[in-house]
């Protein structure tokens, strides 16, 4: 397939730009662009530019506030609850994340439940913030239900990630960022447009039965939690979910399961909701809240150390720690370039002539 | 094959006394029996008694300290590392699961990871102790090194489990109770005793080829991270056990990964360890420290309910709430009783003999 390399700041820019354009203050719109353009730096393509015209769609439809007064509701000294006010979720999130970060400054942790918020981009860029502080992040948000619970026909959840930074020494940090199911949405559509199949245990059919369709969620089937099926642990991929779920939308007073507002612009949220936009959850500690940091970061440089030099399976070069390929690929992207499919190109082409923006 | 019933109190007074035998105070000896007994319970039948003798071995060898000195040794507002010295970790894990709950009540949460400690039963109880106080209770803890993370031929993480309690109102709780592999260690040796195949994704063999022997972890291999293999999300349940280890033992100075000291009392701890016995994590949040409790737990029931009622895919009756099997089954053996199987009896009856006790 067609596709184009575009540097980072040209994306950076041209998102910034359209954010302003939309009614974003100057600050929302640098940190808008800099959490959607590190997806597309660490490879996860599906969450980069390639969601920006769905954004705008959102605000065009009146569900995203450009300009949104983001702020604490209520509060304890290792917790608080933030009110995102329809805002940009890749805006609200880091808003919350210092919050906890604060909060982890003076009590040890920080724990943020974030209601009336909308997508967040990675996860993986909030937890990442921790980084810095010698702190340990946590970021989890719910999301569109796409996802069937074991012996469910229906959706009730989201992808629901979970993303774990954790800073090292010497090494690179440990940084999980995963859905709760057995893969996410975007490994979908990259075979769709393959004309692929997928393996067993990503989708169900609409009639709740396992396929090996890529256009199976499409066709109102699901995406299966973490696992697949019962007998391959599925229980307990949407037990992670779940808790995903309650953490960012029971705790915050936001929508939850099938409640949780759709990303699509064509498709209405619930005319009853349970609750205001999508949640999110984000956690902070700080590691001398244990014991002291140098110490915790010289035994993670050789927890990362073993785990890297284990002895692997055939045919596998090396045992990967988890962070490794996102930060393997944003050093290539950095130098590169960042490549662009045509149908993403064409869709950002038409939203620049749109909002009178060149790109 | 041949079993017999016993009903809660005998086997807790038999464990009790067991443990009062081999020098724990009269306190430790009841919480040490109360948490072990009630993985019989619940079902989880590898966790309870049927370990027992286990313990005691690991008490011969001088590895388990009857009666320790559990103490605090670093804490900040929000958080604490407690040292086991070498106790139970029955006892040990209830003792820092409460230092979670004290920390929550004043600063919101409470977060505590424990070093010097041994096998702590089932994750869930220490998980639920939290829900009396209308709290959120999580309990993780690190293991005996049998996991191989993915593309690895060496075992370098145990099941570490995560445990995630949660309180709601008109409905019984929430809890998630679940090893961060495809299948528990204990599913496996059901099946060995049947003389059954495992499904494909379990386990890998001394090779690092996967298997479908029952025997295979026996016999050299490794079980295998929630999701079995790379192209079914294995690299998400490795990561989630390496951020059980991480938090279990990196921040409070445990043993980590393959150096994490072997449950059987007939393999030697690593000569080099890299910290002091095994490690847990537990965590408290106070649900009002973000909002009304009373509020939290009338969504929980909302949540409970929509996902307990969903349509279900064919031949399945309901789907279920994280918690509901292990519930049901303690509503049955309060009842009816306890079955055990021939080898445990004779395994307890044994070591009844053995301390003067009997069975």
């Amino acid at each position: 397939m067609l596709m184009s390399t575009y540097s980072y700041d040209q994306l950076y820019k041209f998102t910034h730009d359209v954010l302003l354009k939309i009614g974003c203050p100057e600050v929302h719109a640098q940190i808008g662009a800099e959490v959607l353009v590190s997806a597309d730096l660490r490879g996860v393509d599906s969450h980069g530019v390639a969601r920006l015209s769905g954004y705008i769609r959102l605000w065009e439809k009146g569900r995203i506030n450009p300009n949104p007064n983001i702020r604490i509701i209520h509060e304890s000294p290792s917790t608080a609850v933030v009110n995102g006010d329809s805002g940009l979720g890749l805006v609200v999130a880091p808003y919350a994340m210092n919050v906890a970060i604060e909060k982890a400054t003076k009590a040890g942790t920080g724990w943020v439940s974030v209601k009336n918020s909308n997508h967040y981009g990675i996860a993986g860029y909030h937890a990442m913030m921790a980084l810095d502080h010698d702190m340990i992040g946590l970021s989890f948000t719910n999301a569109s239900p796409l996802v069937s619970p074991t012996f469910s026909k229906e959706r009730l959840l989201g992808t629901n990630p979970i993303a774990v930074a954790i800073p090292a020494n010497e090494e690179p940090p440990f940084v999980a960022d995963m859905a709760t199911t057995t893969a996410a949405n975007g490994k979908l559509e990259i075979l769709q447009r393959k004309g692929m199949e997928t393996p067993t245990g990503w989708v169900q059919d609409k009639q709740g039965k396992p396929t090996t369709s890529a256009n199976g969620v499409k066709e109102g089937g699901a995406l299966l939690p973490l696992g697949g099926d019962r007998e391959h642990g599925s229980h307990k991929g949407y037990a992670l979910g779940a808790v995903v779920d309650i953490f960012s939308a029971v705790l915050s007073g936001a929508n939850y399961g099938p409640w949780v507002p759709p990303f699509v612009a064509f498709l209405d949220p619930d005319p009853n909701p349970v609750g205001e936009g999508i949640g999110h959850f984000f956690g902070a500690m700080r590691v001398d809240a244990f014991r002291p940091a140098d110490e915790f970061k010289s035994h993670m440089d050789n927890w990362i150390r073993r785990f890297r030099s284990a002895e692997t399976t055939e045919g596998n070069e090396k045992v990967l720690i988890p962070g490794d390929p996102e930060r393997e690929l944003e050093e290539v992207r950095r130098k590169e370039g960042i490549p662009l499919l045509k149908p993403v190109i064409d869709d950002l082409t038409d939203l620049g002539k749109k909002l009178g923006i060149d790109f």
